[in-house]
């Protein structure tokens, strides 16, 4: 199998856009790209943007193997010059981002690429394929986090996972979204998640009897075994045969920690009996584990009827994030620097207003309220601006100009941090535990109103004056 | 970055029942799993088999390395002989697979796995991810191609996709379901799946003009060059502006061959206008690229209303199957060796029937007809069994017993060969040319019925008497 190159991961027009770049002399030219994104999935109030580590793992290894470039080659379009240059490439441009783990908010950059137009386009595809995977899976965790209510959840999904990278980023993003562990143990093994696991019902299949399956389990685990109680039938056999074999190897042992996992049938109705069957023999310690096609909306639900669940194992609808799958961040052209090095402003209409871009280089401050802590609002300012938060600024809506506030006592924070500057990596990545951490203490200054599951509330994010001017001009240059 | 080991791409369960299969002898034990699913995605009636070759690469490369042993004893609860037996870990079982790009239906085996307990176990993860991840993307992608009748339908979607494997083998897997090519340039280098790209609309905005940005492209590739009509505006600007330049650079050189692409807008208006200014300005020749949120269902309605496209480009809908992105094959026990070396049938029964497993080391026939060369329907036998397709033959539907048919003139087909025999692989992977001819002429077997979007018939998978009458002994031993 050969090694797979992620430099080559990459749509082919970024090739061919390149070789014209590299012929007509545009590759010396310095080009501003943002990735940002125009929806939330599950029509949600925020994102929490994640990938940014592997993004840098990218750029860091970004390079063009001898055979990548006679592949190249073997297609009969690209000039031998472009093919040498491709050979000594190197990322030499600067990289902003928000950190992992940070809400943001549809069109506001969540990373601004500034690098000769060559390197800028060629990492597009994987810049792109990186940051909207996590930050999908990330976002979703993290609604089914907020429906668990302080229960734990944890990601369960790897063999419904898109592919391998799917499984294994899907449960770090998951982690960074709020979840406890994870099923999936390389993703322990590289990236720190903890990962655990108990038995399949092949495991209960493999005994004569469930008895014995699950004293032999206890006996080999018996600090805090979780018994799968579900093969054959959950209130006659499962539980009454877990409760025997608490009883027999744990509780002699002076171990109460154990717990029992449901993976079939009704969660709320056997949850509940469970819970009785349980108490009602002493093991009051004893945890509940629920599987089987979970997602926020039937965990909303079934906590909504009292369920007696402890633990919520998701798969397939988080790993996936079934019911919205796609994160449509984009990739475009805001600013090119001209012959002068002066930065000229780009814009991308459109007959659809909502998918026309904010241009220029930009910086993207987040402004909290000094009482409360609470985030009030976002502001996208041209890279040569900045905001004073000691003194009274006003903010207007774009779409609605007439529609402003001033703030006063708030604190400003700019959300872009330099990530690689002249093709060096200038920023330390956070831990994944700090990066969780992180998004949980971001996530209790959004008000409750913009993490409600249905019709949240618009967070604002504004233009400042000066960048609303520049948008106009470019606007009306291009005629519309 | 540490170079990823897929043998840890392994649910955690994998590892603490294989160390529990290793202390009480149980891992000298053959066992037999089967890959099935109970649903095709988008209520299809037939999936599409694929992934095959990226199971046997990751059964050949199978091992522990000495981190992964690290790993797994920092853990605390794993037997030192335990952790010995995975250093030398080998596959030495036997597999048997349908060939990627055949039909498949609900509960039959698409991959038997016999081997010993721990080693059939520690596969299950990687092998249902694999298969369930390119199954799913070549079944949605043969709903895109049925819905274009003919025209040519391009794989987009790599930005988009869940990870990198997602959009690499996404569009691998896509080819097998009978797109034409796709913009993934490594699943070219890696797989020979054509990729093809011309630009982005950051092309068209890094020149002084629309003019200009056209002019360039066709000079540097004046040999069927695609221009992207719609950065400014389609009908105004984009438009003129290819017939222009075409006419300026490609005409003069007795060229003729070119293409638009319309990337948003309204396809089925625009294209027909397109049309027109094209023919009108004689450029018959010209076809049309459209692309923008497609598929099946869009294509669909955009063929019945006459859009003049010759060729869809199909990203995120087709990379993620977005409207039903979960491909649920499991992986179930379904027999064991016993000290005897018996096969003794094994079942998984469940309050909810439609999840009770088929038991048994079965064979997966299908029948065709002799005349029309249509399936007909498959049959699952006992491993022991054989169909002599000389001899009539009656089957019966295993869900309503009174309905049988016999088959006379008929051909018989087993459909799972053997791909590893004691750990070898034992089996030619066809190119993926070979495997995409293949599917489309499996098929053109299919009953136009099966292939029906909506309400598609249901494609008969019966039992034969003997495997029927196993199951119901199980069943009722486990008082079903």
């Amino acid at each position: 199998m050969k090694k797979e190159n992620m430099a080559m991961l990459c749509d082919f027009y970024e090739f061919t856009m390149s070789n014209g770049f590299f012929k007509n002399g545009f590759y010396k030219r310095s080009v501003y790209f943002d990735v940002f994104f125009r929806k939330v999935p599950d029509n949600g109030g925020f994102a929490i943007a994640a990938g940014l580590e592997q993004v840098i793992d990218y750029i860091r290894e970004l390079h063009f193997d001898d055979e990548d470039i006679e592949y190249l080659r073997s297609k009969g379009i690209f000039d031998e010059e472009f093919l040498a240059y491709l050979k000594g490439f190197k990322f030499s441009g600067d990289i902003y981002a928000v950190p992992e783990g940070t809400p943001v908010f549809p069109n506001e950059p969540i990373m601004t690429v500034k690098a000769p137009a060559i390197e800028a386009q060629l990492i597009e595809t994987f810049v792109l394929l990186t940051l909207n995977h996590q930050t999908l899976i990330a976002t979703k965790a993290n609604r089914i986090v907020r429906a668990a209510q302080g229960r734990a959840v944890l990601e369960f999904g790897s063999r419904r996972a898109q592919g391998a990278s799917g499984a294994i980023l899907g449960a770090r993003a998951a982690y960074i979204g709020g979840c406890r562990g994870t099923a999936c143990t390389i993703t322990d093994e590289l990236y720190g998640v903890p990962a655990g696991g108990t038995m399949a019902h092949s495991w209960v299949q493999m005994f004569d009897s469930e008895y014995d399956a699950f004293k032999t389990y206890c006996e080999l685990y018996p600090d805090n075994p979780t018994l799968l109680v579900d093969t054959y039938n959950t209130l006659k056999s499962g539980i009454p045969n877990a409760i025997k074999v608490f009883k027999e190897v744990l509780l002699p042992q002076g171990r109460t920690k154990c717990a029992i996992r449901l993976d079939s049938g009704d969660i709320s109705y056997l949850s509940k009996k469970a819970r009785k069957m349980l108490d009602d023999a002493g093991l009051t310690e004893c945890k509940i584990t629920a599987s089987n096609a979970l997602d926020e909306k039937l965990i909303r639900d079934l906590m909504m009827q009292g369920a007696q669940v402890d633990t919520f194992g998701v798969g397939e609808r988080l790993i996936t994030s079934s019911s919205s799958p796609v994160f449509g961040g984009v990739y475009k052209l805001v600013a090119v620097e001209n012959a002068n090095g002066d930065i000229e402003p780009k814009i991308k209409v459109s007959e659809n207003t909502a998918k026309i871009t904010n241009p220029h280089f930009k910086k993207l401050y987040r402004y909290y309220d000094r009482e409360s802590g609470k985030a009030l609002a976002d502001e996208l300012c041209v890279y040569d601006e900045s905001v004073d938060d000691s003194k009274p600024h006003t903010i207007f809506d774009p779409n609605a100009t007439w529609k402003t506030k001033t703030l006063t006592d708030f604190t400003a924070r700019e959300l872009l941090v330099k990530v690689f500057e002249n093709g060096e990596c200038v920023y330390d990545c956070p831990s994944i535990d700090e990066i969780a951490e992180y998004c949980r203490g971001q996530l209790d200054l959004l008000w409750d109103e913009v993490k409600r599951f249905e019709n949240p509330h618009d967070y604002y994010v504004d233009l400042s004056k000066k960048l609303y001017e520049i948008k106009s001009i470019l606007l009306s240059v291009h005629g519309l």
